[in-house]
């Protein structure tokens, strides 16, 4: 087996990492050709205890297009209601003995990695906490990035939007510290700033990074924009004008031909749709290769 | 593709009709012998922003026939709760990267239009808004008609209940128009009558129809009865008497001997349960119906 | 046809048992080799009034391993909110035109009988209010019985917990009935006791039981020990210290060597973590047992 179970973005190391975008690529072509049945006696089984629409639809297509089938449920708070406080650990055990593989979406950080200490199956993190991981997340923004930017090397990426709970760029900021010659933005509202410990994990890897209150100067000379939501309800000033931090078609026409916009949508008013006819707006393209991407960690959880 | 999305029935003509209920006929036989592995590598998604468990199971049902795979949510709310009004458009782009075509409720009347603009894969209206359209249904009751009556002209057509939000009632007028000496009658307490809009559509149409609030003295003459629910609700006087609408034992004696019952279900009181075994009681085999006919409409989305 | 539907468990013969078992342990063998295709073209339908993930998810593997597919839903109250109070026969007749077996969790005793008589598919009754019957758990239930300690005949059974509504213990105690010198023993706080209809029926088979208010004495001698949970809320006494009616590792101690300690799960506090890892613990062997036995009914009902 490649991998025992996806818990965490750190667990790639590069090799791994490009292992995972060569079978990407592969799953593309198979996907054209109108997927596979070499998984078709695999059930998946994804244990959602918040609902995400969007990341189950993803996961599960991309079983469907590898053949195989799928248990699903955005209901699994009520394993644990039916008995106040059910361990995690049983419910894994329980649901093992039905399937070959378990997405997990848990409510408290650390979650996944319970579950993979008891579960006989592979789990895949589909995010654990707010201030948790969602690996699979990070993995197909970095797999874009590379696609679009054909390196990974010697990027400059500006984060945008509320950072200091943003799980996808946390994730995202440390995989990409593993690459060379990365500059990182981080531009956020002050009191929504991203957090120290990856601040810390930057420093020690020798990446270098900017903290900013705005888009404005560095729009024009970034290669990668990636742009997130800015709750209101979570800033000092609640009627604080944001539009420093949108991107619309008069931002659009700073930035640099090669660049790319990325999003991991929803998008409130951050993206103004003007965007969307523009090459550079990447974020749909993203979320196309969630399905290629994770039809490639399946197969890496499968293949022996 | 014989068709690119069904958002409404009026874009139904009758050589479309023809083709459909030939295909219906196919559908029927493959059934039989216990479904085909043809359409094995197709995805489809409900996307329901509203649940209706009758109509999704009745489209999954005619997706697991052809051997297809279903990705489906009747929570397609948290879509939007996610984020206050994300754009439907947005989101069927999203998840047209996931699927080969979406069936879609949707809330709002011309959500479905909306959808279809933006999808690079076929789109199925299973119903925008209560003013709006339900296509499908409509097709299966008109598939339902022709086949137990052997014809579609000259037929006499009674259609009984709450009218004026009659989306099925509504949908099937306008398809019955496109066929020869039709005879519609709508038989409705006064406040619930049918809208203008379908009667000068059957003028235009030069349909000759009647408006009763009985069904008392009509019941006897016509070939087709299509019964609907009546909410007290939105009577003005809650506590009215409406047996005069209802079909009981003793009405079905005054029937033609040739005549159907038709009811798209679920039932209230006005059918009771011992009409249920006479021959003339179709509504159970309209909904086997549902499965064929929209096996039929899927196959014409995908074959080329 | 094997089987018409299964609605009891009294339905089921010793003959019959012993066809189950056997086909259950063939069903084990198929599930090691990754699941058979022969039952492909077959659908079910999961329609669940109260949402139980674990049961629903057990039958769903079942079905997958066998190669089938499968309707799900979780919000069948849907089917009856829409219309106050549509008759549950009229949902089961619409419903059988999408599948080929139907496994029904109702919320009022008697539903799935009542649905397998106007049913053309089979019904499997998953629950039927809390003083009705679950008959697949007891047969998994008897069947781990007979698989662990190699026979069924001279048993002694501790039935633990809140016995007069648990609905498992209650179907289990019928089969065990018909197999000969099986000693059972009710453990329960007065008020919870197991119900006369069960002691009625004992009699008059002639099989000898005990009834007890604590486990203490009797633990020490039994061949099984079948825990349930205690709803506190349902003792008159809410602060009642039950720990003598709970399994701990002290507890294990004074248990027979070839003893098994089972549970319907999800547990609480009535069997602690520590027990786990010893070969006496048999609950997560009995939900992994889950599958095999409902593949095998599911097949009893499909051939012919």
């Amino acid at each position: 087996m490649l991998l025992d179970h996806i818990v965490y973005s750190q667990q790639f190391t590069v090799p791994k990492l490009m292992e995972l975008f060569e079978r990407t690529e592969a799953m593309k072509k198979i996907v054209k050709r109108g997927g596979t049945k070499d998984y078709e006696s695999k059930i998946m089984a994804t244990l959602f205890y918040a609902p995400s629409t969007r990341t189950r639809f993803s996961f599960e297509s991309a079983m469907f297009r590898l053949g195989g089938k799928v248990l699903s449920t955005e209901n699994a708070k009520e394993f644990s209601s039916e008995i106040e406080g059910e361990r995690l650990e049983d419910t894994i055990r329980m649901l093992s003995n039905y399937c070959d593989v378990i997405v997990l979406r848990h409510s408290e950080e650390g979650g996944a990695g319970r579950a993979s200490k008891v579960s006989p199956v592979p789990i895949i993190n589909a995010g654990d906490g707010s201030g948790g991981q969602h690996p699979t997340q990070a993995l197909l923004d970095l797999y874009t990035i590379n696609y679009e930017c054909k390196t990974l090397d010697g990027l400059s990426v500006a984060f945008v939007g509320a950072l200091d709970k943003g799980r996808t760029v946390r994730s995202l900021a440390y995989l990409l510290s593993k690459f060379d010659r990365v500059k990182l933005y981080f531009i956020a509202p002050d009191e929504l700033q991203i957090n120290k410990d990856i601040l810390d994990h930057l420093d020690e890897r020798g990446v270098s990074y900017e903290l900013l209150s705005t888009s404005e100067k560095i729009i024009s000379k970034v290669d990668v924009v990636y742009q997130t939501r800015i709750d209101k309800e979570r800033l000092k000033k609640k009627n604080e004008n944001l539009s420093r931090f949108n991107i619309d078609y008069n931002v659009l026409q700073s930035m640099k031909k090669k660049s790319i916009i990325m999003h991991p949508l929803p998008r409130s008013v951050e993206i103004t749709p003007d965007v969307d006819s523009d090459p550079r707006a990447a974020y749909f393209r993203q979320t196309e290769n969630g399905l290629y991407v994770r039809m490639a960690l399946l197969t890496m959880l499968f293949d022996k």
